[in-house]
């Protein structure tokens, strides 16, 4: 790539930026779509738009600045302010790094005179590689800059690193002692309760078995059961009654068309509605719910009493105890009753929550198989299929399509996007895919499953698409290589990085003008919304489904933006210019998501910053990435000074280890300090708490009484008399 | 060493080993030497010899043979009794083992007819060589044979060790459940207490802390204070009462002797009782002690109130809350406040309690870096000192020494032996020295020290022993061959194990029949007890320390047992004479320990058997070694089907997992299950329980002064009162 399609295409993208935010200003002013651009301050109960309507088209920057972090967690939730916390260390890692790297290093490279570098290089995007570090000669005393460059890289990163971890960790402590009755602060998740013993029920085993081991605190315990009959049916009948719904809607609105007497919709009962008989909508979907409702009634007493699973959600009357409870071994064989904190009611997987110990164990490492392999073997099937998707063979599958094709500017252009297309459509199909493996480990809760998503995907990401691209498309070869000999993946970096720096530039420059672009001018949503409100949807209800917002979507956001750092961290000494790229990302980023957060987007699960260790760990990688290629390429370059990289590298371990030992329990435990802290004497409503974690598709009425719960009761009230 | 000179060493040993059993037979019967042979017995205050003193010299034996393991637990506590399942878990390993592989492979060993390997051993031991491995020649289907007997030892080891893991794991359990009111059982150690506070002190601040977190449960609070001064005031005081009961009775006993007046006896003030002014030891004693009690009394109280260290006891009202609190998180900074459960207070050491975490991490790290360089640099220092006790050195050094030397007998036999006592004079200081490293480390308890001190003891024993055995003396070329290509670790154990085949059969000879005979007859302390009480001893008190038993001595004891199956199994396919030697080791050691733990030795702190996970990863380390040797060999010998041998590593590495994941945390903390099995409703005894924790220099009813405890009791008091 030469310079002058370097700015045709950083140029292009800009432009397409800027029509973007021109569109986002014009089409978020117009009342029909307040529901797509202020779709969270709506279900809120707010004004959609602050202030007055005919404000500047650009006021949604303001507002986005003076937002402040407590307005972000009051609007979207600790998990999403966590995610400007990071946004923000890496714009900040990036901006003091350029502070000091871009006067430092430029006219260091610049003013460098280095004949090999200009014979060696194709030529190509000379401009831009005059400024980098390649054009440095070997030996040079030149080099002592940029080492010193690694090192300030490094501290600036661990300084901030350490600074948001516990800044996080204040959040996360500040979030959990807020007063108010969470449920899942009263609850834990108790898995693995070994067969019980003949004449008892699990409950009864339950029971008996905390109140036994927590007399004073333990509440009562809901015993997890196999409800995907009662969920069926329970689906089934909400989709009848949104079906009434509709066709009453329809038949209101024809009969105020027509005047008099309204058309009764009618659909057909068998496949899809296609065929089959032809009834009166109203009347069969009436008849349908009345046939529904004792069959899920009866299906329901089946599965409370006799589908009851080996795990438990048990309640405590207060949350030390829950907290403290959540943390202790319970049992001697400590693979029987193994505890944990109870994910939010809204955010539980009920079907993984019964597997065994073993059995998640084994799905762990399956799952780790499968992605280890699609990580090494992603492109063989696209190369596969992009073969199969060739013009011929598609001529010859589709004969319908030959008019078409054989046309020669349609076929130009198809056979140059063929291949591209199929690419897309497997790395779209890619998160729904390790989304998938990640529930099939057991993980029991949403925001661990989108955690264990993301990290996979982020390897994915690292391996694929920047080794992928930087050691060359030999991945599986490289990888042989790599086994047989560790060292020389220090020597490869260093070789290979500096070649695709462009590259890189490019394609940082593309993610965010476009990328930023598309997301905050929300084109899709706001298109495929205005289709279904003219042709598909008839009630209020279908309405609001259709503009209903989703949430931010860590698990493939994050990893991108790990890319995005990465890269960024490993060209920062190597070609400083990419630098100011990187902070273009992250500080753009950090706006337009900052107004999605506050306007769009409703997160569905609050996990209090879990997410963080987890991003923290992987900026730490990058980093050590970022450190071993620098060691590689000082090493190529014939520095003698190059194992003073090698102090910065063990640095890192022991910053990683000394974070990991100083914060990282706090985020997979709730310490008893914080819960303490609270200070709330109110007594909990411990029967909506219990409530809350009653699955929708069962009736709470039927555990009371399966739980003979006045008896559990009247002894509750037995053991405090005689404490007093 | 051919043939006949194996069975003379073999008959010499196994002689030795009958004298010594009728020298402890002949030995044991005189009622002087009860104190020696039946310690454990007397201070438990039983009649030293069970029925009639008539009885046969062996029936030590059936006694030993009836014993129970509950018999063993009350005499010699849990630790012991954990200790024989660890011995008879070895034998019955061996014992399974042998019923199959000796009639197995012996023969088909025998009737193999190799050529090539009469040729290849040098003429020697060909006796036995003939019934091994190496009798069989390249290819052949008879390593068939060979291959089925890997499978057959570790199936074995799984099963026995499974049933070995449960069987403890209950024995834990019962021990913990036991009624009683072990002060442990109510005590949490905190340790990294973060600064107190301006104007607070570290007593106030700890009790605020827990009094918030615990408010039901939480008793009181001991600061761990940094009693070094008070402890060596104390011990000079009660080096002046020992004297002086000392002296009154010598001076009593001469006042027998003279009927008349006797001498008082004295002593010289200065250095060693040797120089410095004469005295009466009776009136110098008085006096020193009357000045010293008030000196203590001011330093107890200067201690208590002044040298508080950022650690502390605290002290829960029951067993159930203080185990939950044991393995709380507590701060949200999770490297202050941690907790732990308490060590018995006779096992706490003092000194390390007051580490921070992370110079416990730094002091872990250096420790295991002195001790890799123990391990494999150990030979160096003995071949240096070698080097310089030769006898010309040792001439020039000590001149007066020369003309013993000179004569020819002393010469020779000196030079022969001068090496071999420098490396005997260093083995023996090896205990001590890992002992030291391992307390250096910052570890809080007796039992924990002495299991890292066994952990250090077996590789020292392994890599120096075992490995520098096998593969030569050229351990630190071999490790460098072994770190460059780590692959060939599997051939070099492979061909240099079986050469070594009858080194090893003397060697666990050598090691039952002398050791345990020694062990048995105790010639040692007996021979030094009647030493000391003919010359030194003049109290009854001096006496008792003079034959004060002591403990078992797991920290050497277990790493020897350990290198023992380590030998045993790793030889047991490839040379199976080698089983009825090991099982003779485990049986016999088995019978004579039992004897000793009956009947001499005192253990001095219970850790309940958190040994066993110890001895149970490193006996399944041995059978991981012996499965890789087994690999290597069978690849030496050319069998096509060696790989087949994998599948068993990594099974082993699963059970590894399995059980760890099974039984390990169980063995860390104490599951909440096993304590409300008590049910024991029984008020606790507090004081008592507090009191058992205060350091013997210090003062108890000082800590009450510092505690304002009358003021915790009535608030502790009101708070009941406000619950009711």
């Amino acid at each position: 790539m030469d310079f002058s399609s370097f700015v045709t295409s950083l140029t292009t993208s800009l432009i397409i930026f800027i029509f973007l935010v021109f569109i986002f200003a014009w089409l978020s002013r117009k009342p029909s779509n307040e529901v797509i651009y202020y779709p969270n301050r709506i279900l809120k109960g707010l004004e959609p738009v602050n202030g007055k309507r005919t404000r500047s088209p650009f006021s949604w920057i303001g507002e986005a600045l003076k937002a402040t972090e407590k307005d972000v967690i009051t609007m979207a939730g600790v998990d999403t302010a966590v995610y400007f916390v990071f946004l923000s260390s890496a714009l900040g890692i990036l901006v003091l790094s350029g502070v000091m790297l871009l006067p430092l290093l430029l006219p260091v490279a610049g003013t460098s005179k280095n004949e090999a570098s200009h014979t060696n290089d194709t030529g190509a995007f000379n401009n831009l590689n005059k400024l980098a570090m390649g054009n440095i000669p070997e030996k040079s005393l030149r080099l002592w800059a940029f080492l010193i460059a690694t090192y300030w890289v490094s501290f600036v990163a661990y300084y901030i690193l350490w600074k948001a971890y516990k800044h996080v960790s204040d959040m996360r402590a500040a979030a959990l002692e807020a007063p108010g009755q969470k449920p899942e602060q009263f609850t834990i998740l108790v898995r693995d309760i070994p067969p019980a013993p003949k004449g008892q029920t699990i409950k009864e085993q339950v029971d008996s078995y905390f109140k036994a081991l927590h007399p004073e605190t333990f509440y009562r315990s809901m015993v997890v059961t196999d409800h995907k009959e009662a969920y069926k049916i329970w689906e089934e009948l909400e989709g009848y009654k949104k079906k009434l719904a509709r066709a009453e809607a329809i038949y209101t609105k024809s009969k105020t068309v027509s005047k008099v007497e309204g058309t009764r919709p009618t659909n057909r009962t068998g496949f899809l509605g296609l065929v089959g008989k032809k009834v009166d909508t109203i009347d069969f979907c009436n008849e349908k719910i009345k046939e529904l409702v004792p069959k899920l009634e009866t299906e329901q007493n089946i599965t409370i009493k006799e589908k009851q699973q080996p795990s438990a959600l048990i309640f405590f009357n207060n949350k030390l105890a829950a907290a403290s409870a959540a943390q202790t071994l319970h049992a001697q064989m400590i693979d029987t009753w193994t505890v944990m904190e109870a994910p939010e009611p809204c955010q539980l997987i009920w079907k993984n929550i019964p597997f065994k110990f073993y059995q998640r164990q084994l799905r762990q490492y399956t799952v780790y198989g499968i992605v280890f392999l699609t990580v090494v073997f992603y492109m063989i099937p696209i190369t596969v299929i992009s073969a199969f998707t060739t013009l011929n063979n598609l001529k010859k599958l589709l004969p319908f399509l030959k008019p078409v094709v054989n046309q020669p500017e349609i076929r130009t252009v198809l056979e140059a996007y063929l291949p591209q297309i199929a690419l897309i459509v497997f790395l779209a199909l890619l998160p729904t895919l390790l989304m998938f493996l990640s529930k099939a480990e057991g993980i029991p809760s949403e925001s661990h499953a989108v955690r264990a998503t993301s990290g996979k995907y982020f390897y994915f990401t690292v391996f694929n698409v920047f080794l992928g691209v930087t050691i060359g498309g030999t991945l599986i070869s490289s990888l042989k290589t790599i086994l047989d000999k560790p060292k020389t993946i220090v020597t490869m970096l260093g070789t290979s990085l500096p070649a695709n720096a462009t590259f890189f530039l490019t394609f940082v420059a593309l993610k965010f003008f476009v990328g930023y672009g598309l997301e905050l001018s929300r084109l899709i949503p706001l298109i495929i919304y205005h289709l279904k409100r003219k042709y598909l949807c008839k009630t209020e209800a279908e309405v609001k489904e259709a503009w209903a917002p989703g949430n931010l979507g860590f698990a493939t956001r994050v990893p991108n933006d790990m890319l995005i750092i990465t890269i960024v961290l490993c060209y920062s000494v190597i070609a400083p210019v990419i630098i100011p790229f990187g902070v273009v990302y992250f500080g753009l980023g950090w706006l337009v998501i900052r107004n999605q957060a506050l306007n769009v987007y409703i997160p569905s699960y609050e996990s209090n910053g879990r997410m963080w260790p987890h991003m923290h760990t992987r900026i730490l990688a990058a980093l050590i990435l970022y450190q071993v290629t620098m060691f590689g390429y000082f090493g190529l370059k014939k520095f003698l000074y190059a194992p003073l990289v090698i102090p910065l590298i063990i640095m890192s371990f022991i910053f990683a280890y000394v974070c990991n030992k100083r914060f990282y329990l706090a985020f997979c435990f709730t310490p008893l300090e914080i819960i303490a802290r609270q200070n709330n004497k109110e007594i909990p409503n411990m029967e909506t708490i219990f409530e809350a974690y009653v699955p929708p598709c069962l009736n709470s009425d039927k555990f009371d009484d399966a739980d003979q719960f006045e008896d559990a009761r009247s002894q509750a009230a037995s053991r405090t008399r005689s404490f007093a």
